[in-house]
């Protein structure tokens, strides 16, 4: 698939910016929030396999400077802290969700079969 | 926006899957094969600002091994060497056209006002 209303220069800077949120956990995240609404810390780390308390609220951080989520802080004893997608995040669901859904559809031939060969490297 | 007909559990491999694609320098050489059609290493190399060649043969292996690119040489001497997108490589373009686009609209609004803020952390 050609497409030429734009070009590689003008693509170029989007691909840095995906790479932000691109990875397993930032997406995992968003998916979460986006089919749960609102959730604690401890709701998310439950909620994702393999996380590590770290990796988490670096993840978190990261999706709120980004503004793809808010990090709500309530004055109570303890403390509550929630979590939820902003309209930005929201609005990123629809293409996130056609990404998915190509990766679900195809995700055999893309995971089979991973070459070992690192011969003849270029 | 909810997605009832999917849930985390379903889509959480597909997140793992995106990782491995959803690098800046995956997602430049993706774009720049859908852009340009055959290109050799040394193109590849020139096109993209900044990539190592080290990141650059990496990222080619790894979409090879992925299925979304091909790898061919021609015994010539000396070698020629040429990448292309693979009829998977080329279904991907879609969705990833449209998070492309996506972020190329919302671009302003993610970079800008990036917090330093990290007390409080949860």
């Amino acid at each position: 698939m050609k497409k030429d209303s734009t070009n590689f220069r003008e693509v170029c800077p989007a691909c840095g910016i995906i790479d932000r949120f691109g990875d397993k956990w930032s997406l995992q995240v968003l998916v979460l929030l986006n089919e749960r609404g609102t959730m604690r810390f401890n709701e998310l780390m439950k909620a994702t396999p393999g996380i590590s308390q770290k990796m988490l609220t670096t993840t978190l951080r990261t999706l709120e400077a980004h503004k793809l989520l808010t990090r709500t802080m309530y004055a109570e004893i303890p403390p509550r802290v929630e979590y939820n997608l902003t309209s930005l995040g929201c609005s990123l669901m629809k293409p996130l969700y056609s990404l998915i859904d190509w990766t679900l559809k195809n995700a055999a031939e893309i995971t089979n079969t991973v070459k070992n060969d690192t011969k003849n490297a270029d």
